[in-house]
């Protein structure tokens, strides 16, 4: 059984850095206890590494193939994904009354972690399906979600997302799919959809296709986007009108169909209009942003995988000696006696905690704002595109890095450690490329309400910063974090003051390098976060934790004396608007 | 036809910034002009581009395979090095004395630039036998010379060099392979070999594999290592004792065979001895360092062919609008007019243009040293390992961007980005990892004959900074090349005076870092001269290059603008000799 995800960090993050027992007494989550939650994240830990994990290789070695009539998958996967559903994790965040266990969010990123580390293609048909459940909830009719939600929270069904065309990836506004109204109320859908996780495959019994697309005769660009319920089957058992024209063969995360899927080759698939018309991107990014910390989780969860996998390697193989050891004859040292691979290691730890930290922190904000903390939602939105994209950044670096400590044998594919970095080089570009995060987030989400989240986002770090610097093993990390937020937030109201006269091209120029350099800030903060939780359980005098309590002091200072100086270098060029890059001449490339 | 690596940057790098053809005057390259070397860099590129670029894909996905008795490869790759073996390729920088072209070995780079861009794992058998030539020619008896280079320049034999094991990667000191003497003065080699490139197939008809081994009773640790000459078959015809175990299967790379290799099963292979006993290593220091440039040289240029496929998507895919463009209407436009498409091909172009400027001008130190300049041989000594890591680094990270570019399709194995990206990870591994890369700069390389090398690089780059200094053009340049050298030689000095004192495990802590920083600066100076001789060029009324030349000044720019800032701020903590990484505890992790 391999470890993919530390147990132990998870429970460390949930309860000593978040404080995630705080949910338990609120009515929404009445009846439930700390020791519910362990018990699921236990059998969570048990199903993802015992069934999940070892058919990760194998579901990247036999991918799932298309003989033109139906998709093949190794059986194995279908197994282990009834085992998920039986064991009913993926009613795990639904609310009691739809039918599901109405677990935190947090608690459910939690599970999710576990799954995502040991094997992320399997993971990749779960998630979808919750998030339309969860779509459906927030926007379809009660008879639409009397119809679709049971059966995907049971996972007989699954669920799909259907945005991207092939000539529109990033551009929702050029989509071309339509759907046309029919007498009876139904649509008919017509058009091309690429890139779709899941679209189509033998896992369940049916797939529900959530498809954008265009009313004629609508508003033009992003405005005319309209949300439908496609499946593949409909009610009286016949085959919907779409078409698997071809899988995508991907570098990595092969064990998730990726479609192209044509809709309406013989006329027209049935579609049911969710909500109102021309609604419906609004209604994606119900989904959009789960997904996105989805992915971000994701990313994290891969990332970790591959620091475990490296560090049991480290721990293990000898090899060299220590510099001032001259003396041939004596035994080769555990390579993690070595300072440059102590400091991949570290640099691994620091991202892939640092990630997960991130993003479990993230969804402690969905908890809240479902609690009615407002701001705390501002706040959410705000992290979003960081939770999507920081992880990604790093989490792919660990990766890379895990490879590195392994040597040669990482580069062959008898080790788990090349194809978790093909995996995790997927994390940048579904659901929002890293461009479009970090637009998301300089040309929304930093001004929004005033800036609100900002300003929250603010306050926390100093609340945290004040504690840190009261205490002599964090007061380094105090200066360091105020330094840092300091010149974030200093260069985000410099760059907001000349964004009217210097216009949006060049506002947002740089706008991917700020997302890189808030993020660091903000894992910097929850690195001080979780310095001070790991001080604080030391002080408890908490001895069987004590190596892992200072290992989290010792990654802290690591991030911040190692990482953080060189983000913040950015700061520079964002202040001043940099044009380098907006006025480069394409003929000059 | 694809091209893969731009013929006119090299152009531009070859003359424009090196001025190569100062070498065409000296009696070591007599006879020899531009135009009998352009002749040559055309038919490489028409080679290369035409008859080994479209094999790459084929040779990754029908990977080499070993059915217990053979090797197997797609036949194509046979002709393909056929048709560079008889245009006189492997020849080329041989010294005509013996049977070679007798070409600068700047030009032998260039040559290979273009075979590593279209097909590196082609290029892998053809670099391999080259070093193991020029390993003859340095350290053989003419006899051995006599019997195994013509055949080795003629591309009938191969080559490979057989040094690590699967006990023992990087730590020579514990290779544990034998060579018994017999009484006919050669030996019986008995051990196991890991990683052998090359190590087995049938491209050739013979195979000359150069053997580190342990003569029974010599010193231990590497000074007991000697070197022989084990050929796959004897003069005779007979099959030496040499066997495939199996071949190592990659992440990427994969055309090149990866060999486990047993010697001795049956009783020793027959083994020749080069040069004096236990001098085996520093023989291998002849190939290894000529295999470091050439690593750096292919990554460069597996980044360069990233870049370029990028490059084209990016002017050919339309999507998106600017972000002062509210009119859903207007069309889609090419996605290099969005600053952070720009930004993504401006990083690229810095680091695979500035990669491959560093490796050619490494190259150039290779001739001068030849001429007779023995400074420029110490400051070759010094950039070596920034030359073999600093494109493994930053041309990996083009590759990793090139995907991003494509997108979604980038991600797909439909385009070659996703192949190039697994071509590179290779690169920091073999021929020495990037921390020993680091060990060798700072631990060696820096000090070396009293940091001659060092003063000559901080000479060199202050003479580039006066003369950009003194054109508008290039005056910021200039200032910012002298403050970042300035910072990395006086952090330099304040290290080497508190080495003693701190002991070498501290004062090697940083030293993958450091070999980053240094690497940076003069890749920032040798941007700093791309620019003049652009701003030269553009002064000289250059129509045709304009927009190319422009180019160069605008990724100069944006390289001391957006990337040596970064890489600086590792200044502060090897100058504390930053004991985080180094103090660092196992039990921690």
């Amino acid at each position: 059984m391999t470890e993919t995800l530390r147990a132990e960090d998870l429970a460390f993050l949930l309860h000593d850095v978040i404080g995630v027992s705080r949910f338990a007494n609120h009515p929404l989550y009445a009846g439930q206890s700390r020791e519910d939650w362990d018990a699921i994240l236990d059998l969570a830990a048990g199903i993802a590494e015992r069934e999940w994990e070892p058919l990760a290789a194998r579901l990247d070695v036999d991918e799932p193939s298309f003989d033109g009539e139906r998709v093949h998958i190794i059986p194995e996967a279908k197994a282990a994904l009834e085992e998920y559903w039986k064991a009913g994790f993926q009613a795990a965040g639904f609310a009691p009354e739809r039918g599901g266990m109405g677990l935190p969010f947090t608690i459910t990123q939690g599970l999710a972690a576990f799954f995502n580390a040991a094997n992320v293609s399997l993971t990749g048909y779960a998630m979808l399906s919750v998030g339309v459940g969860n779509m459906l909830v927030a926007t379809a009719s009660e008879a639409q979600i009397a119809e679709y939600l049971p059966p995907l929270i049971e996972g007989r069904w699954t669920g799909t997302m259907c945005l991207s065309e092939p000539q529109a990836g990033s551009g929702l506004a050029d989509i071309r799919t339509r759907a046309e109204p029919q007498a009876d109320g139904t649509y008919r859908v017509i058009g091309s959809k690429m890139w779709i996780s899941g679209g189509e495959h033998e896992l369940s019994e049916n797939i529900v296709h959530m498809v954008l697309a265009k009313i004629p005769g609508g508003p033009p660009g992003v405005k005319g986007i309209s949300m439908f319920i496609v499946p593949k089957f409909l009610k009286d058992g016949t085959r919907n009108d779409v078409r698997l024209i071809g899988l995508n063969h991907k570098m990595g995360f092969r064990g998730t169909t990726n479609c192209a899927l044509n809709f309406g080759d013989e006329g027209g698939a049935v579609g049911y209009l969710v909500g109102e018309p021309h609604q419906g991107l609004s209604y994606m990014f119900h989904m959009m942003n789960e997904a996105r910390i989805g992915v971000g989780l994701g990313a994290a969860s891969i990332g970790y995988a591959g620091y475990l996998h490296a560090l049991a390697y480290a721990k293990e193989r000898r090899q060299g000696r220590a510099p001032d050891d001259k003396d041939p004859a004596s035994p080769p040292v555990p390579i993690i006696e070595h300072a440059d691979v102590k400091r991949m290691l570290l640099q691994m730890k620091s991202y892939v905690e640092g990630g997960l930290a991130l993003v479990l922190y993230g969804a402690s904000l969905v908890d809240e704002a479902r609690l009615g903390d407002e701001e705390a939602e501002l706040l959410l939105d705000l992290l979003t595109p960081i939770m999507k994209s920081w992880p990604s950044e790093y989490g792919l670096r660990a990766n890379e890095i895990a490879i590195q400590v392994f040597g040669g044998y990482g580069y062959t594919r008898d080790y788990p450690v090349e194809r978790l970095y093909r995996d995790n080089r997927l994390n940048h570009i579904h659901e929002g490329t890293r461009g479009i995060q970090g637009m998301d987030l300089l040309g929304r989400k930093v001004g929004q309400k005033g800036g609100a989240g900002m300003r929250r986002l603010a306050a926390e770090i100093e609340a945290t910063a004040a504690e840190a610097a009261s205490r002599p093993e964090t007061a380094e990390l105090a200066a360091s974090l105020r330094a840092a937020a300091a010149r974030a937030f200093g260069v985000t109201a410099a760059m907001q003051a000349r964004a009217a006269e210097a216009g949006p091209a060049a506002y947002l120029a740089n706008a991917t390098i700020y997302l890189d350099m808030l993020g660091h800030v903000v894992v910097a903060w929850l690195w001080v976060r979780q310095a001070l939780a790991a001080e604080a359980a030391l002080g408890a005098g908490e001895g069987a934790r004590r190596d892992f309590l200072a290992g989290k002091l010792t990654a802290a200072r690591y991030f911040h004396r190692y990482e953080l100086p060189a983000a913040m270098t950015a700061a520079d060029l964002l202040e001043r608007m940099d044009r380098t890059c907006l006025e480069a001449e394409a003929a000059g490339f």
